[in-house]
């Protein structure tokens, strides 16, 4: 299970951002080495205060164990032909790392192993540089045959994951009083990207606008709703509309009912408990929206967990090695690593001759 | 059916371009008449140059016709109880205007009328522009009570539609030989939108995304695709990644086979048959794409007929005054008169109440 993680102390902070900020196939900076480290050092003491305030830590650790956990018990019901199955964890930014989980894998014997990015939309700057760092890992720590791999690369309209996410949606509805539901504004908000990622070619607005259309037909359309991208980093120029901006514009429209939708992660972590439920909060506060809510996040909700469970079943059953664009370069690449695949399962090479 | 519209000789580029120029809900233009019509002046004999190229004017008028005519016909047999039907072109930027038809529509005795943008995609550049038109138009000419109206204001996708996309990129793909087909790249492409715009919150690409999902779903994910965005204007800030770019960019990536699937536009116009079919082919050949290819527009193909006589039926026989979207104004708006519906159909309201 591929994802960025987070900090699970206060004390992770600062290793945490520097592995961020080192990423270049994150955040590409001049002097990667030395400019990554400053600025990671200047940040970590408002990011340490930030995780003060939201219990100490991400939760993202948590959450996806048990994600983890709950999937691989159902996929042996589901999948009984490739049972046992189990999950590993693999973070980007925060332990447990790529390293920790290929060890643990080797050590427990597996021969036969599934990426599947926890991103449901594709980009080339979460799932990517997991993608990246798990083929690089794999030859520094001489695995190259140890495992044979397949990739679930997105899931952006998976119909059981938009099920799942419509059924927060409404949870996140029963928050308004009754009469004001059908008011509610629902603002899907997804992480943004650079514009010179979205000049590269990057399928991540695409993916993000097809979730968003496939929840909202799922709802029957039952609300008003936007979408739009949060936390940028200045000086850069990032994909719009901001989420700030919007609550600011929505507050100066007298609208008195918005739901945020958090709609490229699916558990609780910084940008959720402290960025929409704290800062944003605070900012729709003070343009005069009476009621701003968050809908809750998928983390352990059984019917994400079964969508999870679901996406990899389907993912052996057909014996595909990824989706159909996995192997699509984006048209202004320039990174020759991307969208590798070490040592591919011949099992699903197999089935693919079948089909 | 509300569209731009195009000249439909050589001599009526000059008036269109100086409509779309002083059209500040297109383009906002500081001293916005007197600039307008200097960049239109200027423009005009490079304009006239590509559609002399292409025929000597815009097929857009005809094949909006046959789609009316067609449509009404069949709209006839599938919503009998609402007949007889008939079918008017609205442009913005050429003749007919907004005004010839709605004189005719008042000649013909009409009473209940349909606002039917021919933009599958809302953007309030398109069909904002055009709606907004068509209010300031019956105020101007008192005509304010003499329609009761409603509004399609959009259907990016509508299952008619999807379907009848899917098939011209399959009418479109029997252009390579058969061994080459499953290698071809769709490269889908729609006008680009100024950043500003984006900003403001326009719901565009998240629309034209959704339709591009749901193409490639309806195909089963058969080929690769992109989505990116044509024919920006220099000086300003454009959504990308820029069609021209990623042209070049996969002919840099020695991509062979490619063919650009129009999806924000139903009938061939300039942007097709010129700078698609023409300029960007050069582009391909010079970028060493050895196939090059469009899918056919909709034109009059019966499909896409069928669709738009059953979006229009769905409309009337769930009686709607428009989608759950129309009156929901851009966050960053600043234009009072945007989503307004004057006269709204009684018809409908009493069918809202019924449902």
């Amino acid at each position: 299970m591929l994802n960025l993680g987070g900090p699970r102390s206060v004390d992770e902070v600062g290793s945490y951002l520097e592995r961020m900020f080192l990423d270049c196939e994150l955040i590409p900076l001049p002097f990667q080495e030395r400019l990554g480290r400053f600025i990671a050092r200047r940040r970590t003491p408002k990011i340490q205060a930030k995780y003060a305030r939201i219990g100490g830590g991400s939760p993202i650790y948590e959450w996806t164990k048990r994600q983890g956990e709950a999937m691989a018990q159902l996929l042996d019901q589901l999948s009984p032909e490739t049972a046992p199955h189990k999950s590993y964890i693999a973070f980007r930014y925060a332990e447990p790392l790529t390293e920790e989980a290929l060890m643990q894998m080797r050590a427990d014997g597996v021969r036969r192993a599934v990426a599947f990015t926890q991103y449901p939309q594709w980009s080339c700057s979460t799932t990517g540089a997991s993608l990246n760092e798990l083929w690089r890992e794999l030859i520094r720590l001489n695995l190259r045959d140890a495992f044979e791999w397949s990739v679930i690369d997105r899931w952006p309209a998976h119909q059981a994951f938009v099920e799942a996410m419509a059924k927060k949606v409404c949870e996140g509805l029963d928050q308004f009083a009754p009469a004001e539901r059908s008011s509610v504004l629902l603002l899907f908000s997804a992480h943004s990207l650079p514009l010179s990622v979205i000049e590269r070619g990057d399928a991540y607005p695409q993916e993000v606008a097809a979730t968003v259309q496939a929840v909202m037909e799922r709802l029957n359309f039952s609300n008003e709703f936007l979408l739009a991208y949060q936390s940028d980093i200045k000086p850069f120029k990032w994909l719009g509309p901001s989420t700030e901006q919007v609550i600011r514009n929505l507050g100066a429209r007298k609208r008195k009912n918005v739901m945020v939708v958090p709609i490229a992660f699916t558990s609780d972590h910084i940008e959720t408990l402290h960025e929409i439920d704290i800062e944003y909060a605070e900012l729709a506060h003070e343009a005069g929206i009476a009621n701003f809510k968050r809908a809750p996040a998928l983390n352990d909700d059984p019917l994400f967990v079964r969508a999870l469970a679901e996406i990899v079943a389907e993912h052996l059953r057909v014996g595909r090695l990824h989706s159909s664009q996995y192997k699509l370069r984006c048209p202004g690449c320039e990174n020759a690593m991307c969208r590798s695949l070490l040592n591919p399962a011949k099992a699903a090479l197999q089935a693919r001759a079948v089909v």
